[in-house]
């Protein structure tokens, strides 16, 4: 039925479980026709206008008659092409975008190494395409920008391993996000790794 | 931008904030584009399929051809009709169903009195559906299963002396829904009213 | 060293982690002499002075010139003495009693049977005394007020069968708190015992 | 009475509130005479042995033939005296030492600026003992080691304007902890300040 397969659908959603599936298909049930018409055409308009830049792989939406298959950002040439910022996803690509701190380019990955599955499965995260864009458009300095967490580690010391032959060659600099204090952190309950690092790049 | 507005869509949807509905918008642009197209075509499904019942106004998937504007529990003849429960909302009646306790009919009323509204803001509650079923197909007891909270109390009050002058004439019995113990209460945290009811109901 | 034998003390405290025990210690460190010298007088007062009713077995502060091993509840003459409730803790008691709904006497248990240990290793529960209070003073009701989880079920259950004989003998009224909507209860969430018990028990 | 008095005592306890207060005064009620005992002579004897660092002020507990007005820390020789950290409270000091990676001397300043007093109402505070240590000892580097919440920057900026005069004549270098991503931050919540602080001490 079709109200059952919609509830499977809303599942696949990122962060939705049954209980909240069942109550997004009461809304649309009880929704005018009007809305569910035109969010099922948005939904077939994002597929078609949304699409993902073929330098950073960040997802943007294209203007009517469409002149280049690259995102806002990689058609700017006011930003510095010489630093390439690899992080996990499109909403980091944003959120650091909001921050306003940094005017380089960036490489949106597809997500972060998981524990379970290691590297060789990996297949949805783009090392090869990564690896292609610095050896065609050799960038001074990359930062790879993965979160904080043992995935993003992993995921960060795996494509220095990539980009190693291509670092070895043309020197490179690859650099991490400095690490240290963030906003709200106590040093009542600061991690040894933490600490090490803010006592490290005290300044 | 058709991106923009399918979040802005995504809103609306019932416990969604901005922080998810733009991860919705980029899982939808990442997805691929058989999952879009079969989305949208089911949100456009359910609008057409699933209707209300125009007896106790719960949400129903409809077969093909369609040979009754009831829900299968309206139209199960197997159910008592001289119980009516009334109750707030589609989730409601599905819980209730599983639990498998009750065989009588219901009324979906659509909601509660909203503290900040009060009764007479309430044209989506269906207060005039309910004494117009009521005053037609007189069932012996209405059972008031609303909330145990102050809107659904207030609910059931309202829905009390909306019902008075039917129920003065034909005597109909009103019921609610007995307080006590719920599973998992503690009597070191129990609140006066709960505690009084159990007391009272006690056996 | 006494400020980690301390620490250790407050461990033992209900509900306290190491953290907070730490915290204590600093705190008791930090605070003036008069302060740790009244809080450790009381220690020992209340260890004097608060002494456990020989009739309900409730903790209670006896006045300088001690009458009587009773706490003010059993001594009430106002009190009814057919009606005893039988609850698993003293702060159970004290939440009952500010909750003004109840006249009759209370028999403290002391807790409630762990589904770890099982009824046989409950030394700390007072199941004899509770046998032989209600053998000499012969209520005319029992009410087993334990919590309606399954440690509490458990535990009135037991109760039951502890009393069977003397229940045979003299008749007396073994009641339960009834069962139902407690107050907040949404029927969206509601669990298929408390529909079951509520509507059971409407009215 | 001692119960209520002594559950006001534990009320002033870091953290804890009237229910559990009252948890704290039936579970010593309901306590073996022993434990109570033990427990009032350990709060004592905290007083008299554990006693504040004449150096850092941090606590600590003295041997019996007490030798010296400084804890194990400021006593140790193989510690760098040229390093001193200010950190807010004892249990920073414990944390800080636990990770293992700082081997200078602290200041133990008693808390942080509190919002809503600002630094004049700071009595509390050993700012003029950090003055007096300061100019007296001569430390190369002071480490502002306060939280990074806004108390706590408020903190060490107002430790920076203290020690300008003294800094000014001697040339201390006075730091802070480096900011940056710490354990678990993921860029999608990054805020702009731990961004900016990160891109910055990238490395």
């Amino acid at each position: 039925m079709a109200f059952e397969k919609l509830i499977e659908y809303f599942l696949k959603f990122p962060g939705i479980g049954p209980r909240q599936a069942k109550r997004f298909g009461y809304f649309l049930a009880g929704t005018d026709k009007k809305f569910a018409e035109e969010l099922a055409k948005l939904i077939l308009e994002i597929k078609k206008n949304v699409i993902q830049c073929q330098s950073c792989w960040s997802f943007f939406e294209s203007a009517a008659e469409r002149t280049s298959n690259n995102c806002s950002i990689c058609a700017n040439l006011n930003r510095d092409t010489l630093l390439l910022m690899v992080i996990e996803k499109d909403v980091d690509l944003e959120n650091i975008e909001k921050s306003g701190v940094y005017n380089g380019k960036y490489f949106v990955l597809g997500g972060a190494i998981s524990l379970a599955d290691g590297a060789k499965k990996q297949n949805h995260l783009r090392f090869k395409e990564l690896f292609d864009k610095v050896q065609k458009e050799m960038p001074k300095e990359i930062i790879l920008a993965t979160s904080a967490t043992i995935e993003g580690e992993n995921t960060a010391r795996y494509i220095e391993k990539i980009l190693e032959p291509v670092n070895k060659k043309f020197h490179l600099k690859i650099t991490r996000l400095g690490r240290g204090l963030s906003t709200g952190t106590e040093l009542e309950y600061i991690d040894s790794e933490t600490m090490s690092n803010a006592l490290k790049s005290r300044k």
